[in-house]
């Protein structure tokens, strides 16, 4: 069941999108979340909440998904907040009779289906970090500038915090044998996280179409952002990316946040990039204004009950924009469709305490952290709970987005 | 419409899966072919040639897509390619009136509804190869013979045999300026096919679930083979894939072949891999006796009417086999999906005319490739039209996965 601790997260000003079901309501459907109190959109549907919108579909709330509705026009969006903060001012207690429930007594679950998963790598501060880390020196890739560059992730291990994470078992070299490069196959020993935000792709894009970055957040493309943990197995990763890139280091899990932050939401929180765009782009790549999100992110290591902030950080690090990103993907014909989802790729800062992976806070493995309760981390060991949480300002955040680390399954499977 | 060119690639020892449409019946649906006749499935099935085989859904073969026949058990499969055979040896002329059509009169659709997309590099020569053309010197992947290396490709671009394919524009290095490296973002000056077959996944693989190599064609996780021409942009891929692999340097298209062709079809070319196997696997990736396919495979590139034979090779040259890629995929608990392809990566073998990309025939574009018109290609071509072919024997075959290059669009999208 849901965590009670992240109440200040959801003020009336936030009303994210998620999917929720309880012991009354086994059916996961359509919910929003006012500080702790589960409120199911289908009954306030019923009761007319909704009925000044014209063009929502009856029943459209009792989906055990928010694709229908994500799919809708970003005015309809903006309609239904509207009508849920009048109806929400009003007090709970005027709403339907059993339209709510505590978030103690409700489980969370995926709130879209996920169709496809393209994970960026948009910090510049996490690129120079990670290559001083792997090869000893900094490093841009040789297109950062250029493109938001990103790979093609595994949209079916994509699950809702809470969801516990096998550690996989995978080729890689040995580290301990000192004398000769061999590789084993083994569980991985180098497991990490990624302190990320995703994107959740309303209104589609066929293929074919090519988007405008500047249209991307205006035509309601972008339904919302959550917190993404793009768990990462190092050695796994390491023995297999070249040159290719990540596959079975990253296949295994990726953790998003269950409640969908929307972008209206998250306007009073625009802010501008971390430093005007060095190299000219083409027309579909130009954005302008303030078009990062003052969002602050915090990554923890919960371990023995107690808990380590590991890094913290902020979204407006990211060298790329929500509408760059959803540009370049689309800038082939790939078309987008609605519930995909865009990694921005781990978030950064320049400075010791503002790492979004251990892979920056150990340095690659070579500097042990120490944690609250005495104990050393490399990487993550079996029991260790990660939480990612984020927040824009007063009363609008994301909760948390957590997992935990089960040890690798015995071999002989099947 | 479909071209009739292929008929004896369709025996009855083949009767491979496909969706047709035809003028007297738009709706896409299940069809198998006999030489240049398109045989629909319902109609067969309303007649009670299927009788005997007792779980089939009445109705599946109306469907859209093969997905719901695809994850039925291997032996259902087998049971009704059975009957298929038993009915048509009896005689077209037996079939119920209006279940035939004329390969010429029907449209072939995607055989199947496509959720994921990888795409493996499993032949040794072509990674030598394009080794050679890339980097001047013969190398192999750290990792190629401890693992079938792969990426996640996009799959909402996996179009049908005959779909154009435009070429696309993105971000490169100009060649053509030789005092300094500029990047330029432009249509692609180095648009590449890839000769491969495609692994089309029947039975599915439940997230958390592993497949051992051995079992994956057994247990009918593999429904059928298709060609795949895996089209690339080689200066598109070439700046954005260091470090993370390709991404719109292949996202814009990739094509197959419309008729799945079964593993019982292919049973009789089974034959031995290229070599033993260098590195001990553990067990998961262990595979035994025959478990390559021999299949000849062809690409031809047409202009002004005169078809040229770029390459021609065979599928076992592949280091990997079909089992292998499945078991590697699902190691770290990902799963399959009914309906999701696994490319194999680009065939070719180790001599001139066995390559099956222009990269290797072109090394990289410095060597033009004489065509049999008098013209010359480093890369493609507008107007040019690919053409793959694939043949196991007698009355096997693939019939073709064809396209044909249109211009890039105009900028100024939407």
């Amino acid at each position: 069941m849901s965590s009670p601790e992240y109440s200040h997260h959801f003020s009336v000003q936030n009303l994210p999108f998620g999917i929720a079901s309880s012991r009354t309501r086994p059916s996961p459907q359509c919910a929003t979340r006012l500080h702790n109190t589960v409120v199911f959109l289908a009954e306030l549907h019923e009761h007319g909440i909704f009925n000044s919108i014209a063009d929502l579909p009856t029943g459209i709330f009792k989906s055990p998904t928010l694709n229908t509705f994500a799919a809708l026009p970003r005015s309809t969006h903006t309609s239904v907040r509207h009508a849920l903060q009048q109806a929400l001012q009003k007090g709970l207690a005027t709403l339907p009779a059993g339209s709510t429930a505590d978030i103690t007594e409700v489980e969370m679950h995926l709130p879209v289906s996920i169709p496809a998963y393209t994970d960026f790598c948009c910090s510049k501060e996490h690129n120079l970090n990670a290559g001083r880390a792997i090869l000893g020196r900094e490093t841009l890739p040789p297109c950062f500038y250029h493109i938001p560059i990103a790979y093609n992730g595994r949209a079916s291990t994509i699950c809702v915090s809470g969801t516990p994470v096998q550690r996989p078992r995978g080729h890689f070299v040995d580290k301990t044998i000192t004398t000769h490069k061999e590789v084993v196959y083994a569980p991985s020993r180098a497991l990490d996280y990624e302190l990320e935000l995703g994107i959740v792709i309303g209104n589609p894009v066929p293929v074919g179409q090519r988007l405008k970055a500047r249209e991307a957040e205006e035509a309601g493309h972008v339904f919302g952002l959550v917190l993404l943990n793009d768990w990462s197995a190092r050695d796994i990763q390491g023995l297999e990316m070249i040159p290719l890139g990540p596959l079975n280091g990253k296949n295994f899990a990726t953790t998003i946040s269950p409640w969908i932050v929307t972008l209206d939401a998250l306007a009073p929180f625009r802010s501008p990039g971390p430093e005007p765009q060095r190299e000219s782009v083409p027309p579909y790549l130009q954005d302008s204004g303030d078009y990062a999100y003052d969002v602050q992110l915090r990554v923890e290591l919960e371990h023995t009950a107690n808990k380590s902030v590991l890094g913290e950080t902020n979204a407006n690090e990211l060298y790329w924009s929500l509408g760059q990103m959803c540009a370049h993907l689309t800038s082939t014909g790939c078309g987008l469709q609605t519930g995909e989802v865009l990694g921005t790729g781990t978030v950064s800062g320049a400075a010791e305490g503002e790492y979004g992976s251990l892979l920056e806070v150990t340095k690659g493995g070579t500097v042990a952290k120490k944690l609250g309760d005495g104990t050393e981390r490399r990487f993550l060991e079996d029991g260790d709970v990660v939480t990612l949480t984020g927040w824009a300002g007063d009363g609008v955040g994301f909760g948390e987005c957590r997992g935990q680390i089960l040890a690798a399954e015995e071999e002989g499977w099947r």
